[in-house]
């Protein structure tokens, strides 16, 4: 349940040693943003934990809200790309939904700091900042809301989707409050429950049956 | 959508000048942590909110954990009790989770603001007083628990209760990200839609059928 940033972003990106460096900065300020909250962290926290002179940091980042946006954007657009990537094999609509919850799960499962982070400071950054990263979660939401909307047409089904898709968010996003895997499975055998409780909820609705 | 807490403190207990100054003050601190959050909130932001004097706001209150220690637990409690109230007259099992879902959903819609501190101060209380706080959480937890449980039993299902009901928790705890009453319908009616999809959900894994 390690941050897996450095290898994400170094996998994706040039190596520079810049890259590098920034890719690290992060992994640590998710960690020290996850322990101590963001508004009481501060920048001298960020600094020690990477290593880094206050200047150094600096260098890299003009601000700590800068820091928290970088982190979202990051987690917000690798959750989606390996959500794409893995939809590419997947035909069937129902597939399709499981195939959301599980991507969702096993990546926050993977990187349950991050996934903290990205819960509590939900709304925290303002201004273009927080503008883009509000666009990244609706594009998020949306690509849940297509796949749940495709299955409900197929299966000719009848319930409000905006109450059942962010219900199923509650789902899988409440589970940094209690989620342990010694108790509670891996992630796959969790989305495959949690999926089974929601399918079932929306085929009981089917307008065929 | 406003916070009612003067007056369900005065309903439960008696009216003296001391008590009617704290509900009025723990009324304002809601709305000030709502819209600052806790961290960012301070004495001087609760002594202008409350109309209190600085030293008069430290009569009453030792500190901003004290504070946010009684707004939940308040809140915590009130629910509790209003739980048990509705559940005497419900002795149908489903009826009796729906009851939950419903008297949760209408509690916090209508007290929206503690419910957002509520939800995002989750965890920032340490010691006596934070475990005194999850304690209380442990508690309604196992009364939502209790019922599942005993609708599980009635109905002969199969489903592991913990992943379920914290789902279940998810689902009606994360509202305070998306709700909007005027597309959303008031609580009863999203308490019905929620508890639809989780009962079918969890009836469709019935061992009889």
């Amino acid at each position: 349940m390690t941050s897996a940033l450095a290898s994400d972003l170094s996998a994706r990106s040039p190596e520079t040693r810049f890259e590098r460096q920034l890719a690290k900065i992060l992994e640590h300020a998710t960690a020290v943003f996850c322990e101590k909250g963001y508004e009481n962290a501060t920048m001298r926290d960020l600094s020690r934990a990477s290593g880094l002179s206050l200047a150094g940091l600096y260098y890299y980042f003009e601000s700590k809200e800068k820091l928290l946006y970088l982190i979202q954007k990051h987690y917000f657009t690798t959750v989606m790309g390996q959500l794409s990537e893995r939809l590419k094999d997947v035909s069937d609509p129902e597939e399709r939904v499981r195939t959301f919850i599980q991507n969702h799960l096993e990546y926050f499962v993977a990187h349950f700091k991050a996934y903290k982070v990205l819960s509590h400071e939900d709304d925290v950054l303002q201004d273009e900042l927080g503008d883009e990263i509000f666009a990244l979660k609706r594009e998020y939401y949306h690509s849940c809301a297509g796949l749940v909307e495709a299955l409900k047409r197929e299966k000719g089904l009848k319930f409000n989707s905006r109450i059942a898709i962010m219900g199923l968010f509650g789902s899988i996003n409440w589970l940094h409050t209690w989620y342990n895997p010694q108790v509670d499975g891996d992630a796959p055998s969790l989305a495959r429950q949690i999926g089974d409780v929601f399918l079932r909820g929306i085929y009981a609705t089917s307008a065929r049956t």
